[in-house]
């Protein structure tokens, strides 16, 4: 997805909020915003917002040291998520299509979204996104990929969010390689957020060394890249990894929840809405 | 009020409304914000906000050679207000408390305000506006100020809002004189649009002079000056007239909805909360 007018007064937010959950220094997070702002001329809108995203949080990583500021915030969420998982596999045995109840659990986990919106009540949410309609919904293809496909690439977003992945992976009864962040980026789920999730009992976690908010191919390893263009069914988890991948040529499922309304519009759907999409399938 | 953190992310989301309701010309809004995006660095904390919206929207004019982008939605809102004007007066003459009530729809008309958000009801807001509890409520003050006084200075602060305004310069019984901004910023009063609404039937109308989204003294004319340091009496609609004043030494009651939470922090209030809030007095 490429940058939209709209993502610039958003860039200086997430500059806004990552500041302020580094250091309580006013003087350092006025010299963020002012740096960040004097970037927005260098950024091609037709670059991917994960790209600015990165450097975004690069700044914010030069001018407050600190390395991982959401370290302790992604450890709790995903402490609070481990507490759900007994519910939430409840609902998936109760449920009459258990594998798109796992879809729909895997995509409310994505509401745990620090870098996009704080105040969130996840309870509610995974009872909203289980009864919600898709906006789009491509579940049968996703059905006849994940039956031919002898394993799957699954792509991670948030820390906590990767608590209710692991409940589709479980329901997807395939090897699963589940890939992680290669840095700490805003709350994106790193190595030992997904131990933490409990991801290693279920899939073989590797990382895809980006530094970006998002899945940005050119900064991720030759490894991961071999990986990734092997794939034969790709899932990739929320907006930032949409964002990195939507005009992509390989075939991937994006599992999001549309948070905002640039990637709503991206999309043809509405803000708040839910999405199954398959691209090249 | 000083310029907060928060307010810098929010400069730019409103540099990119104002253009693009100045032009069309995607290169141009781009040029905008990346202009306005490296001014951030120039921005002391110290000034107010009203400061910073003078210069960009001198720079909307600038780079889009649009004057007055909001001319025809500010026409369009006093239309509106006007057609509400008779059920308006139907409940001021309803009341037990003609006064307040005209204070509480003076209120409900701020919400007219494209510079903060596009979105509202205004026959919805008006409702809730006539039920709602006052955060601040310095009413007392303000029929003791009134009842002494012998006329009556009243800063304007929207297009459209002007209709709400006549309705408490009709029950305040008193000579008023109504100020509007010098020249086209946003949606805010121009001496146009208060005659537009009638406020020339009921005030004599005079110009600040200002051409900042709010009276920033240091741009108004001498003459507005003389009138403002003379009031005993003064009536300040708004926020950008709050942002403006909040720190002066003359004695005036601010009436406006925080309708931003950066202006409802500065009042020790909850956004959406509605304020009749005097000082010096």
């Amino acid at each position: 997805m490429r940058t939209y007018r709209d993502c610039l007064p958003c860039f200086l937010d997430q500059a806004l909020r990552a500041g302020r959950m580094a250091t309580e220094d006013e003087a350092k997070i006025k010299r963020l915003l002012d740096e960040v702002g004097a970037m927005l001329r260098d950024i091609p809108l037709e670059s991917t917002p994960p790209e600015t995203g990165r450097l975004i949080y690069k700044k914010v990583r030069e001018i407050t040291g600190q390395l991982d500021p959401y370290k302790h915030i992604k450890s709790e969420s995903t402490e609070k998520a481990l507490t759900l998982y007994p519910s939430l596999k409840k609902k998936v045995e109760k449920s009459n299509d258990r594998l798109l109840t796992a879809v729909r659990i895997a995509i409310a986990g994505n509401v745990i979204d620090f870098g996009v919106n704080r105040d969130f009540d996840i309870e509610e949410e995974i009872d909203e996104t289980l009864k919600k309609d898709f906006a789009v919904c491509d579940y049968g293809k996703f059905k006849k990929y994940l039956d031919k496909a002898k394993e799957v690439l699954y792509i991670g977003d948030n820390a906590g969010e990767s608590v209710f992945d692991k409940i589709l992976i479980e329901e997807m009864k395939k090897p699963v390689t589940y890939v992680v962040r290669g840095v700490p980026i805003i709350n994106d789920a790193t190595y030992e957020d997904a131990v933490q999730a409990g991801i290693d009992k279920v899939a073989t976690i590797v990382s895809s060394w980006t530094d970006a908010p998002g899945t940005l191919l050119k900064t991720c390893s030759a490894e991961f890249k071999e990986l990734y263009n092997i794939s034969k069914f790709t899932i990739s988890k929320g907006q930032g990894n949409y964002e990195a991948l939507s005009n992509e040529k390989r075939p991937i499922f994006f599992l999001l929840k549309a948070k905002c309304h640039v990637i709503a519009g991206d999309l043809g759907v509405n803000e708040g809405d839910i999405i199954l999409k398959g691209i090249n399938v």
